[in-house]
């Protein structure tokens, strides 16, 4: 189970700032917190609106890799962006992310395929978010095969199903628990992903849903998540949840406990 | 999803206590107060030591029923006892227990067959707990073949898989798992249940670690459980569940929700 740090990103508004301020003791205040807390690699996004992202996000990752030392999930829709963050960073990064949407997919395919990396791929094209199970298989299947042509490994490809709200959509848990088991069993090999707080959208008590959400995808076979590393809660039941679906025979769990981060 | 509650019982002490000083305020309370929280049905259990439980049960029963208006769970080893409970039972009761166990069969199976009632069947028998899959199957499909012989309808079979623990045995959670889709699947139609608390004995942040393997149980075809309603985390835990896994459009959790009973 990959557990990427969700929080140094700019759509936040604590993040922005500090990109504007180049607040470098803020972002890696953060960086830490985050590792500190059980993140396995952190999630970067400098996209700030009138600045120039080809140099805040490889500042970013520069800055980040200075006070932690584990891998970086590059997120950005620039490809120079991109480009100029792989070429600091140190380690094995992922991207964040592919998708079937053409104009990034033919800018962004030669990086992904030459860097020796990690690839989030979102079920989506330029239609948009397909509703069924059998169109976002439709669109990971696509782009896996210009992937794999390219030299790509199924196994560094994490797709990411795009789970939706199950205030608008009664049975979207159900959905994307669905789209994992099918995504996993059509491509065997590779990987999937998934942010899960989009779930909870519009309801009670978001946190609780969104960790028996994810407890439900980890239990049904999801690899990786991007999750706030530093809410207690939520990392106490991807522990709780890897050790009951015999992933990892409660190794997790019992170390979280001995470091004092279990909470239940 | 049957929830029923589980506090009514003689094996803890306070209750003991109170079935010896006859305190039906106590009684009454713990049985509102299992209700308000969300019990569907309460289990019953008088058996103290060297008195007679053939008089404690049907007292239990009466006392209880005054109270609340859900049916009862009536738990015992006692046929006797249990004869005396359900002659006084208001509604439709469950009995809990049958086994495999010979003597115990023989002497439940026409009370449980002529009574119209929901029954919880243990899988083991005279050797004991099976440790496999298969053996358990085995078991049940014994006891429901006796049971359908003689009138009963397969749904209202509760067959309880007898959860592990997983200090123990590390992989009991992904076997209690297995067994509740086995059964599901090799007997159409038969309802599942079981308590959860023995899976996280000896282990820490026991809480977190029955909630979330109730979870897991519950998306995976768990019909019923008996637990401690009162314990909010744990409830709010089902609710979850019950609506992310398609269940119930989230009519339980919202109902939670507007009853100030969510916690989470």
């Amino acid at each position: 189970m990959l557990i990427i740090g969700e929080s140094l990103n700019a759509t936040r508004k604590s993040v922005h700032d500090a990109v504007i301020a180049q607040d470098v003791e803020f972002l890696q205040k953060l960086a830490v917190d985050q590792v500190n807390a059980g993140a396995m690699m952190l999630d970067v996004n400098a996209a700030v609106p009138n600045r120039k992202e080809e140099e805040d996000l490889p500042w970013m990752v520069e800055k980040v890799q200075e006070v932690v030392d584990v891998p970086l999930a590059i997120d950005s829709n620039n490809p120079d962006a991109i480009i100029a963050a792989l070429a600091v960073h140190k380690g094995r990064p992922m991207i964040n992310s592919i998708s079937g949407e053409e104009e990034k997919l033919e800018k962004l395919l030669p990086i992904v395929t030459e860097t020796d990396c990690d690839v989030i791929l979102l079920c989506m094209d330029d239609k948009g978010i397909p509703s069924t199970i059998e169109g976002k298989v439709q669109i990971a299947g696509k782009v896996i095969e210009l992937l794999l042509t390219k030299g790509k490994k199924i196994e560094n490809v994490y797709v990411d199903p795009l789970i939706g709200t199950v205030a608008t959509q009664t049975d979207a848990g159900v959905l994307a628990i669905e789209t994992i088991k099918a995504i996993k069993k059509e491509f065997p090999g590779v990987h999937t992903a998934a942010g899960v707080s989009n779930i909870s959208y519009g309801m009670p008590a978001r946190k609780l849903l969104n960790r028996i959400f994810l407890s439900l995808c980890i239990s049904n076979g999801l690899d990786g998540c991007i999750v706030d590393s530093r809410d207690q809660e939520l990392m106490s039941s991807i522990w709780a949840t890897m050790g009951l679906s015999g992933q990892d025979r409660f190794r997790s769990y019992m170390r979280a406990y001995k470091k004092g981060l279990l909470k239940g």
